[in-house]
């Protein structure tokens, strides 16, 4: 979990994923002479911004794993407004830089002068912060037998599975994306190069999700069936059956809300098969975000399995 | 209406859509035939998931007409959640399968436990559905002299509006599509084939509006000026100037809020002139919608001039 | 500011923006002779609908200005939807046309009868006035010795930078695009146009933006970090640095709300990088939008100095 961690202390909010970017650079030139079989690294900011590409063999699947991070941006007067949907509760400690040095500041929420039931959100810190300036949370990274414990584990834990994935990835693309948390804006571009230039149109969504009443810490890794957007049932039954006969714990996400880099594959003018598929956390969106080992090795499992037979 | 009827009773909530689509295709190879001209079909899995294009002559309009339908899918401990829009009165029958078998089973609304404003959708039935199941209204189809009634007119009358249309059409394209209620997703693709294929960047959405203050039952079929969404005008006044020339009865529409297919469109990086041209219905998005047949009639009427002049 | 006047006395809300976009093209056919070079026009209503493209040089920066305007479309009863999302104060004075001639109303605003929290929005003429016209705000444009104030400086004062701009700028692109203010739809393929044909990938919003508390009137124009979107702080970094180096007074912007032609370039399918530079505005949206001529002024230096570095 030495990876995990790093990954989780690396500041990376939307719009910043470049010193993300030039650590994965790193490693994967440090290990791939290791892998089973190293992969074409495509990486160029012209095109790609700061996204990066891991191409395996004869691809038919592709697998997002977004970089960025939510967090706050240093707004006027000692406020913050958020990026992307972090949960927030005064007292967290946030960390940052400006021009004028280091920043270990604490979050405060204070409710709105003309509206009670809106938030204002600001910091608490020994001098002001030049505005624009991002936050994010502070790691207290933890881990027991049975867990792990971080903020950012949504989606550094995506990020190290797909790095544990290309150890051994035969055939495939690894897609870094950007701006998930916020939007989105790079699996656009992304999509389409994949598309164009390997022909692959179908997309596993490797992320991390939440556990709820109907999904539990332990049960496995999560084959979502819908979230705020509805996949093609007929792909979804496919991952469904595979994870079934590969004999992988595994359980099945029904949800109304939320999203992932799959709505931007969604809207886009390309056929795209996609599924979410990944490990459950509790704690979401917080410094405290937990989830089970026993799903994480699942959730490896799982994606070793779907690359061979998808 | 036996068409119609078929069409309304077909299972076919968003994302899937298959069993639609295999019973155009088999309605387009059985009658085509005997239509004005053939029209080369257009259906390839990898690369229009489950939607269908006929192609007729040299088009130089393509009609957009959506073969989803609103519904619900099972979450957990009986609860559900909407597919697209679908009005919600408890008692509604819905009918679906899972591995068990056949069900029919009754909509329950209820608040929520935390917000009397929000409602909890569940079902009542005699054993527990599987999660990730899609159930849809039971069809009861009504038929007077001057009116139909069924759930799923929206949009099965513009299928039905479209088939028939494709019994004489010359020149243009026919898209049935996929996703239109859970906010889209196969228009951007079908459009852009359409485009770099054949050059068409002229729409039209052949799908169900309301009856409002201004849109009457029985008053012809309904130009929409505008939805959520602001087509170019200079578009639309080109369809109404051949409207009134034809002397076709119908009525305009403004409103504020609604989509359709359009929305795919407009923000596509194609140049597309659109327009929504449908019947009107009552009782929107429940078991019960309603649409004058004299309305149907100039839809189809409106549809067949447009083709010709556009 | 003869200029401007004319601009902001144009009528083009979104949709019909094709007066503005013949007023333009007439514009640089009689000016451009006198510039520093004259421009490739690209204007052409198949592929480009009623947007114009300036291309000068060997561009590596396009500046996208939107020619649209808030409004209101007439409704039926005498009701009004707005176009974009005006300020409503009962007693604006609105101006269009239907076929039984010129109109000059007056707007008002009611409490809904079912929900005091909703508006009805209406108008107050001396006859009805056909479904579906649309009005703007009438034009009382008023100059002080530091300030102009009038309705639509968004964006007319954009476009006439642009069209300043245009008078010196040796390579780049101006495109004038349409629907900014109602959910946008030209900026896709202009982008789509832009980055094919001239491989560019990089975008200033020319656009007007709030003052606020941390934005004051007559300090600058205004370089924002980020509003309801994120940019790739490299980018945005950039331009800090060029305007800082140049001596050029500006401003930052830091907002979690707010949105512009940007969206749709963060949306596309395309590595665009883009930054939001102009003048801030009072009374945003209204017949009543105030600008200071030193932000004018700095917002063309601005312009002028990030063409020639970027």
């Amino acid at each position: 979990m030495h990876l995990l961690k790093t990954l989780c202390q690396l500041p990376a909010p939307s719009g910043e994923e470049a010193t993300m970017t030039r650590f994965l650079l790193d490693y994967v030139r440090q290990h791939s002479p290791s892998w089973h079989q190293p992969p074409l690294v495509v990486h160029d900011e012209a095109r790609f911004q700061d996204c990066l590409l891991l191409v395996f063999g004869q691809p038919r699947t592709a697998v997002f794993a977004h970089l960025d991070s939510i967090g706050f941006t240093v707004r006027y007067g000692r406020e913050l407004v958020p990026i992307g949907g972090p949960e927030c509760a005064a007292g967290y400690k946030l960390v940052g830089q400006d021009a004028q040095g280091e920043i270990a500041c604490t979050l405060t929420v204070e409710p709105a002068a003309d509206d009670a039931e809106t938030e204002v959100l600001g910091y608490e810190f020994s001098r002001d912060i030049e505005p624009g300036s991002s936050l994010t949370f502070a790691c207290d990274f933890r881990e027991t037998e049975t867990t792990v414990q971080s903020c950012y584990l949504d989606n550094r834990l995506g990020v190290w599975a797909a790095l544990r994935l290309a150890e051994t990835l035969e055939h495939g693309i690894i897609a870094f994306s950007c701006w998930e948390e916020h939007g989105g804006g790079s699996v656009p571009y992304l999509a389409r190069f994949i598309y164009e230039t390997y022909g692959v149109r179908q997309a596993l969504i490797c992320d991390i999700t939440w556990v709820t009443e109907g999904v539990k810490a332990g049960h496995g890794c999560v084959i979502s069936l819908r979230d705020s957007l509805i996949p093609r049932r007929a792909y979804v039954e496919r991952i469904r059956a595979i994870a079934r006969a590969a004999g992988i714990a595994h359980q099945v996400e029904v949800e109304g809300i939320g999203g992932s880099d799959a709505k931007d594959l969604q809207r886009s003018d390309i056929p795209w098969d996609w599924c979410f598929v990944g490990a459950p956390e509790d704690n979401v969106h917080t410094p405290d975000e937990i989830v089970a080992k026993a799903d994480i090795a699942s959730m490896l499992a799982l994606y070793q399995e779907l690359m061979r037979q998808l």
